[in-house]
């Protein structure tokens, strides 16, 4: 699409957890989504047991194939981790202590309350020419440095602290050494239809060549991403993005990057709750506490779990004799009459069959009720996480009314 | 380790959803779970673009690294799917048209009630020293080649198309072909220990150099693996396991390979209320509907959920002041004796800084009950999950004195 060169880079996770496959490697995918909105050019992942002549292999290869290497994995402080090592043999590097980063894990066990073990120390040992990163999140330190002609870039194999060390760290280290045609992406995240209908509908506008178009189907949101060139008129985004809006209507509730971003349909709603200083009283069935931990204790001031409708019957000695609309409407009165809170919030369930259920949705507060069901079909743990963000959704459109 | 010479694979997985990160790769995962189940080496997994030079190249380095490829993606009717044609073009070999191949998925169109479209005629040319993998779930059909030295499979992406063709085919030919050693693996799942502890402790023990040791660090749960050659006495194998509880103590929540299985803590405790015929009522707070979401609606009667905990000070109508032990106690009783369950679980926490929480836990029975605190660091998202975990093992513990 542009003419400009890309650096190439090369994704390398490590470890015998990856390659054996007792963990699926979301790193990767984490890591080759950055270099696409980055301007990047990814050409491979690799991933390698803890086999260090394997790994000294392995990394100059990649140092002969690529401009950029991202490594995730082996920095721990046992005896499988070899990444310092190997990358120290592949390219003839001193390894020297960095007594910074042994202060740095020392603050860290302390402030954990833990006692640094002495097998820790090992983790202190960077290559000469390395420029540490720092790792706030947990022992191990990442580190930045030249192979013959490559970048490596390494860091932890745990999610959470490779993710925090990406934002802290490596996105601005990347963006100051490489030179890249960035490229604006606009990510449609969407809910309630299915991924080949969305192909369907955006199949139906004529989107102009030059703009990359891809889809990431999660459970039960969906990605639908714009990939526009560098220096794409701004005019023109909008003008894509508004036809891509108007073929999806209400499925889509949020557009990131056009200045705004959430993460996920947990988010939108934290988002709004805290702007419109609303606080919430709410009860889950099917769900069973997936909507509540994603709350935030802000404005959750306090959740009931019935995992079976029936015991909300005898509960609430109400009239009605089946779980309906109305008996969650009745409820949600009930509970904001009962409570101090803007909103009152009650999501039923009727199972239809084993693997066939109607969800009951209703939210009240002092002006304002509404209500809704929806069949949801698939086993249990699809049917809990469906309806976790139907509620959600469900709650972000009455907050967007109110 | 052994003596015997273990075949050694590589993963090949392709296509621009997976090397541009919009898919996370659970092929690769489940592919070299079944090696490992077989006795083989995986020694790398590899991701390239649909990219026809890349691919050419890609496929010539796996045939001089590996004995066996399992290569998944690329075989669709669309111009990125390339496969067939780089393993061709890789190792000089002609195409032939499949009749067999091509009546097949007409077959699976008429079955669909779908037209058959002329680009999917592409899919019916394999190599022509090609054993087709017959696809019934879809309409690539897979295929199996060799290189110069490597035995090449072929499989569809689609990760269910692909399981399917591996049960089928894939499983049988590989053992048919290649001879193996299956290892034993046993797993520790560990929790309220740190990875390196644990490694200190191990370290204590003088594990013989054929056993191999790995560590997977979770949060908060941790496994340590223990992989015995094929054939290893089963009697060696208790002496190391026993060993290895020994030192860790109680922090062992589970061991997997020893005819058990369990997946999390949570499935543990799941494992125990079924086995007990126990049923629960839960009061949650920092954890916030954490626990409550992975408790089994058979035997979870019902959850509360107070963010909050002075509202709980509130709500009970307590002569007690603070948040302790004891008030999680009275809290627990109450509950027992307003609800027909058989267990009542109480859960509160005190702030003592912003990132710092003590955690108060009660458990409460007719005629048992116990309690126990714990200090909790970290950010909130971070307590949140320590103190399910911890909340499970607290019961854990309970119901296997029960």
């Amino acid at each position: 699409m542009d003419e400009l060169i890309r650096p190439k880079v090369v994704i390398l996770s490590q470890g015998d957890e990856v390659i054996t496959g007792a963990i699926v490697d979301t790193n990767a995918a984490v890591l080759a989504d950055h270099c696409r909105t980055l301007g990047f050019d990814v050409v491979r992942h690799m991933t390698v047991a803890d086999d260090l002549d394997e790994l000294v292999k392995v990394m100059r290869e990649i140092d002969a194939l690529a401009d950029i290497c991202l490594c995730t994995g082996g920095l721990g402080p046992t005896q499988d981790d070899l990444t310092v090592e190997a990358f120290a043999s592949a390219f003839s590097k001193e390894l020297l202590f960095d007594d910074e980063a042994l202060r740095m894990m020392s603050e860290y066990f302390a402030k954990m309350n833990a006692e640094m073990a002495a097998v820790n120390r090992k983790q202190a040992y960077l290559p000469e020419s390395a420029t540490r990163i720092d790792n706030y999140w947990g022992t191990a330190p990442g580190f930045i440095d030249e192979g013959n002609t490559c970048r490596f870039y390494f860091m932890p194999g745990v999610p959470y602290e490779m993710n925090e060390m990406v934002q802290a760290t490596v996105l601005a280290d990347l963006q100051n050494h490489f030179e890249v045609d960035v490229p604006s992406l606009v990510t449609f995240r969407i809910l309630g239809m299915g991924e080949s209908s969305i192909q369907q509908l955006v199949n139906g506008i004529d989107i102009a060549d030059d703009i990359r178009v891809s889809f990431r189907a999660g459970l039960p949101e969906i990605e639908l991403k714009l990939l526009f060139p560098n220096s794409y008129d701004d005019a023109l985004i909008q003008h894509w993005v508004d036809k891509i809006e108007a073929v999806l209507g209400h499925c889509v509730f949020a557009i990131d990057g056009l200045g705004h971003s959430v993460k996920n349909i947990a988010d939108c709603v934290d988002q709004l709750m805290t702007e419109k200083q609303m606080s919430l009283n709410l009860l889950e069935t099917l769900s069973k506490g997936d909507v509540s931990r994603q709350c935030h204790a802000d404005w959750l001031v306090r959740s009931i779990i019935y995992p079976h409708p029936d015991d909300i019957l005898l509960q609430y000695k109400t009239q009605q004799q089946t779980v309906s609309e109305s008996l969650a409407i009745e409820i949600a009165q009930h509970e904001l009459a009962n409570t101090d809170t803007a909103i009152s919030l009650v999501q039923l369930f009727d199972r239809v069959e084993d693997n066939k259920v109607t969800v009951y949705l209703a939210v009240v507060s002092k002006h304002y009720q509404r209500s809704m069901s929806q069949v949801i079909k698939g086993r249990g743990h699809r049917q809990q996480l469906i309806a976790s963000s139907t509620t959600f959704n469900f709650l972000r459109k009455y907050l967007l009314d109110l």
